[in-house]
């Protein structure tokens, strides 16, 4: 048996473990059902700083994932929880998505344009524009407490690599000198430790599975847990050696899939 | 009389000398009319990245200023004329806006897509939007020759701050850990060192006139000119010491404005 298999929890990314944008990944899904099935807690973790919980719910039900909300911690809520929790009720400006705003609104944060904001919230935005580059430096300018959903520098989408959250937190370092003050996804400590309370577990009983080592395997050392990458997305046999130089990171574990946990 | 009025040319900053945007600065225009009158060569040196020499000569013309295009050098052409001469039409593409266009095209530079080009030409654009970067970043990603018009991170608008080309710079630093191969506009060399060709003058033999000690200050010492700071634009007397300090650079003189040369 894996000796992961010993954990009662597992903390999992979406993107490349169980699905690749809308596809799934079979044998992602497969394992992650068989180890509802023995008992084990799961979280699914995303830096995706542009969908709400609600709508990564729909995509793992369509991948045929029976979770519920509160298996799931996306970037864009943990966000709002995290601030909700700093300063109840705050008035934020964000230049971020729906998505994003739906959850900020959803924990009771109030948005509002930058000249009157007390965070400054950077997430991904596709319909990023002068204007709103504009609101944020100033916003940045005025020194208001400025957090990120997520570091992202680029995403890998099905076309080719497109920006992410990094290219307004890089303009925005580039015209301000300022990088923000908290950033909450991984490989950041914040979204991993409310993904363990919400566990209810402590680091030493879960593992922390990922395609990436620079996000999902940083993350899991930050908060001390042990570590699975999978070779189901980013990382394949052929750059992983690269990838573990790169980033001066080495998993606990490497496995084809998450579902190679049952095998061998 | 005073010192600089022994130099035998003139590379003159527009913007906070002889106007702030479309309005005129009354002693930047006198004083201009008055060197030209005694037979000084003027070239006037602009880090504007949107705007053709077309259009500033026009500016100019409105202030009240008889000038011809020899007698200025914007980003813009400047860009052009720098990568026709590594490589005449070759095919760029650009992140700007129609007056860089223009400028490329004049020059002969064919525009083309992010994905067959040769030149990555970066300038500000207010009309940029997510699909702009993604190009911006898979052309970085490529590896091509990297130019940027200007370098200025933040301008400073008649409503407040805006983004600069630096934006778009920064965005690209933080995604790709690439920076420009060249940037040409000030304070770099490149247009410098265009500006005293066009003059026809050695840098012992011209003064540079501007307001800002890390754009205009810096370019005339990295030509070894001698520079005049005027208190009409971004330096004031109240924050000058303070600029000073800030970018480690003096200026040879400082006057009220660009007229003063005459006085006292």
């Amino acid at each position: 048996m894996h000796p992961l298999l010993e954990k009662e929890g597992f903390i999992v990314d979406i993107d490349g473990v169980v699905g690749k944008s809308k596809t799934p990944i079979v044998e992602g899904v497969k394992a992650v059902k068989r180890l509802k099935e023995m008992g084990k807690k799961i979280i699914f973790v995303s830096n995706n700083s542009t969908r709400s919980r609600r709508i990564l719910l729909d995509r793992l039900k369509s991948f045929g994932l029976d979770v519920t909300e509160d298996e799931i911690l996306v970037a864009t809520y943990a966000t709002a929880r995290f601030i909700s929790k700093e300063r109840p009720g705050a008035k934020v400006f964000t230049t971020g998505e729906k998505g994003l705003m739906e959850e900020l609104e959803l924990a009771g944060l109030k948005l509002v344009d930058y000249d009157v904001a007390e965070y400054l919230v950077v997430g991904s935005n596709r319909g990023i524009n002068f204007d709103l580059m504009t609101k944020a430096l100033r916003a940045c300018l005025r020194g208001i407490r400025y957090v990120a959903t997520n570091p992202d520098r680029v995403f890998p989408s099905e076309d080719g690599p497109i920006p992410g959250t990094g290219m307004i937190i890089g303009a925005l370092y580039w015209m301000t000198g300022r990088e923000p003050d908290v950033i909450v996804g991984k490989p950041s400590k914040v979204i991993m430790e409310e993904a363990l309370n919400t566990l209810g577990l402590k680091s030493e009983d879960v593992a922390v599975v990922g395609d990436q080592i620079d996000v999902d395997v940083a993350a899991g050392k930050a908060i001390g847990a042990e570590t699975l990458l999978v070779l189901t997305g980013v990382t394949t046999k052929e750059n992983l050696q690269k990838m573990i130089n790169r980033h001066g990171l080495r998993p606990d574990y490497v496995l084809d899939s998450l579902y190679s946990i049952f095998e061998g």
